[in-house]
């Protein structure tokens, strides 16, 4: 099975990104990757492994401060267009891989993968733990900034679709980012987006703040990409800022240093409950024809190993299948027009 | 002087409330609180400061869960719609706090006290720790839900007015809240609030991500109450999240236990950087024409002394002048059809 992997997509590429390719060709036998970027640089990077990766030259880099849809456009010879061309012409390519900028790797998908039928807008669903043992998605994470109540109907189902298959949860319980909990809190755009949510083949738990996001009571949260990318952004970052607190503290203590000597097993149990991102890899870009899994433009081996991972087992499990199908669903219980 | 105080609002009153106040005139010799709500129960709690308590009757209670405008016109005879009276006749009495539901404060202030010329929406502004040794204030973070510019603009001139105030820090780094740090970034009203904010007197530092919110290169974070209550509960959240994880892990370990021994410092340090909201008090509601501090509704009698002296801090230091004057400024520089 082939996968294939921008090389110079992020802030680290291409080692990390060659290095991520490598970890999981020796985790994982039948993968085969194909490498878009420029071939002098990656050549002798990837000895040793010429037999399972395929090299496409590609001189052009798209970087995060280019228009994401003029870069698509012109720079033909980049490492994520060919790297989107590839995954286009080959039917036996299941998946691309790209830690490039969220808009380009958007902007690409559309272009040139294209959308399931009936959604209009493919949107991020990054996961993040929870005080309890389970974990918790936000759809959309960003990559939508202004929304319309169907976008999040969208959001919804595709993400309870996604949670449903990488947690093997039936009916994951579905929330709407909200400024309270009551029915009829929000701005225009959650008030109007309820009922569609209410009315979804999906286990909608109604409501939830920013605070319930860690909670542990919601799987799947969904929010437009504005509101969701400021709760993961300020969740993220909160996390940081206690750990950070923490460290301060303890280079500051005789004391501290001796005691966290003692802990060290419930700071690593932390860092493994935190680190989530790394075991599943980055977020797919859901609601496109074929798998796109884009991550953290900081990210380094192990997340590339873990997204070409995930996309296999998004594959093997039919993931856009089950998009589909939940759209079918809807289609069929609601009167299309009421909701397209 | 004198300060008004809700006694029947929040989860916890009306005995924190009046311990609350309690503290506070145990601390403050010249000051002098009026209490409202039922005087049965009221009487025998303030046994001993029966000449330093008036005590206002009203036996109805604002709850939640009712519709803000409607309670305020129609509970006349309530805790909150007395105390709103009470700050409205008497010229002698500097500012009420209260930790009743957030759009019956709000719609009260607006309804019976007004607001400062020229602020269409008044906002909350609470205080969070950095992982630096400054704090942060987010403005609003849920009083305005569907903002437009102008409210962002002066959202901005009266956060960065309080923050100047309470930690006597001149041009105070403003920032908007974005789901990017470019300029051009974000959703139609951050991309429109952009350029007021660029152009108004105060220290604007550009768009920021809620991963920044925390990170102590921002005072005044603003944003729309909605995507703003995102943040500051998801992060609230996520603190208490870590925090969560960590107690369970050292529970679940013999030598983390005896690490915890050591870290007490550390913990303690922790603690009080995060408690910073019982140093501060609950917030201030910015952009009426007399003081109004709002408390969360789960508050204790540390949250409320500490209400009452922001009360008195903020009178003195003539925030709500100070707010006047920085509209006035705004409105010399800018063509006033421009900015209104």
């Amino acid at each position: 099975m082939k996968v294939v992997v921008d090389a110079f997509g992020g802030d680290n590429a291409p080692l990390e990104i060659v290095e991520g390719v490598k970890l999981a060709l020796n985790k994982i036998k039948e993968l085969e990757v194909i490498l878009c970027g420029k071939e002098e640089t990656l050549k002798p990077m990837i000895e040793g492994y010429q037999n399972r990766i395929e090299i496409i030259d590609a001189d052009e880099i798209i970087k995060n401060e280019d228009h994401p849809t003029l870069a698509i456009r012109q720079k033909k010879n980049s490492s994520l267009v060919r790297a989107y061309d590839i995954l286009k012409e080959r039917d036996d390519v299941i998946g691309l891989v790209s830690a490039g900028s969220t808009g380009a790797v958007l902007a690409g998908a559309i272009m040139k993968i294209g959308r399931i039928k009936g959604i209009s807008r493919p949107a991020l669903a990054p996961i993040l733990p929870t005080k309890k043992s389970s974990d918790v998605i936000i759809i959309d994470s960003g990559a939508n900034i202004d929304c319309k109540p169907i976008n999040l109907l969208h959001f919804a189902l595709m993400g309870s679709a996604y949670y449903s298959i990488i947690y093997n949860k039936e009916n994951p319980r579905v929330a709407l980012l909200n400024n309270g909990s009551e029915e009829g809190k929000g701005n225009e755009l959650a008030k109007e987006s309820f009922p569609l949510l209410k009315g979804a083949p999906i286990n909608f738990i109604g409501n939830k703040e920013g605070g319930d996001f860690m909670s542990g009571d919601v799987d799947v949260m969904v929010a437009d990409g504005f509101a969701g990318n400021a709760l993961l952004k300020g969740t993220e970052g909160a996390v940081m800022a206690v750990l950070s607190l923490m460290k301060h503290s303890i280079k500051s203590h005789f004391w501290s240093k001796i005691g966290y000597i003692f802990m060290k097993k419930t700071f690593k149990e932390l860092k493994g409950r935190i680190d989530i991102l790394n075991k599943h890899g980055g977020s797919p870009l859901l609601g496109c024809k074929k798998l796109v899994v884009k991550n953290h433009g900081s990210c380094k081996r192990n997340n590339i190993c873990a997204s070409i991972e995930q996309t296999i087992v998004l594959n093997d499990s039919k993931l856009i299948n089950k998009i589909e199908e939940a759209l079918a669903k809807l289609n069929i219980e609601k009167n299309d027009e009421a909701v397209l």
